[in-house]
């Protein structure tokens, strides 16, 4: 008896570290997903820059290309406060195309075109493609890598 | 005896699982991927778009952003054979500020900027930065993401 007690405990020993790894199921990484980038543009719309840097990871890993490269979370939250400090200079986000890509249990990428409908004054419209990657972290989905290049119209 | 053989076997068994998800070095992982981009540049240069395809995995669900978004390994193979069909056209390919961010044993991504000099018959010069997904397949390292916008020169 004390030997399959045993037994038993070193094979519930290993269940830990297999729910760790088990892959969720791609359509609920998916749904999840597809909700912090309704949420994020949400917040965006709403003004709010601390609520929409929360989709992203709070760490200083986390890495953006814009028109150049820059890390970090701390960084981003103040260019974000630096760049759009005002309702008009941020105007209305729009994201179209959403779709998500999944790596394995713990990362999937993001893709989508994003619109940035501004008056003349705020900067004028923005529009472009994005390549996100999403990193399963204990407080839920988080953005780590975003290259969200905005595409000059063509003159 | 018996008794510590079965468990050793169980014990064992788990091995395997464990070798599998265990982390390789990020020193490892990052200068294979460096080799991968060198190798894919100087493969560009002398003209032989096959074999800079061969950085990216052989996939139909591999995806790639520019000016659009599209998927695949025999599309990408394609397009870029339509785009580039002279070494006029392809230009000299450089990549700088390379840098490799492991996401875990079999991803990691890679940021960079690329700079494509060619003559105005060519095409004239671009340049961007770029976010790569890598994946670590039975042949390597390979892409499977790319996000690479040409960014216009201001006017």
């Amino acid at each position: 008896m004390r030997f399959f007690t045993f037994c038993a405990v070193l094979l519930l020993s290993t269940l830990p570290y297999a729910a760790q790894t088990a892959k969720p199921s791609a359509p609920m990484q998916e749904r999840t997903i597809i909700d912090v980038m309704n949420q994020s543009a949400s917040d965006w719309n709403n003004g709010n820059l601390d609520a929409f840097a929360s989709s992203y990871k709070n760490s200083p890993d986390i890495l953006f290309i814009g028109r150049t490269i820059s890390h970090g979370y701390a960084q981003m939250l103040a260019a974000y406060k630096a760049g759009y400090p005002t309702r008009e200079k941020m105007g209305t986000l729009t994201f179209t195309q959403l779709e998500v890509q999944p790596l394995d249990a713990n990362f999937a990428t993001t893709t989508g075109h994003f619109h940035l409908e501004r008056t003349k004054a705020g900067g004028g419209n923005a529009d472009g493609y994005f390549l996100l990657v999403f990193e399963h972290t204990p407080e839920g989905w988080k953005i780590v890598r975003d290259d969200s290049t905005a595409i000059l119209p063509a003159k």
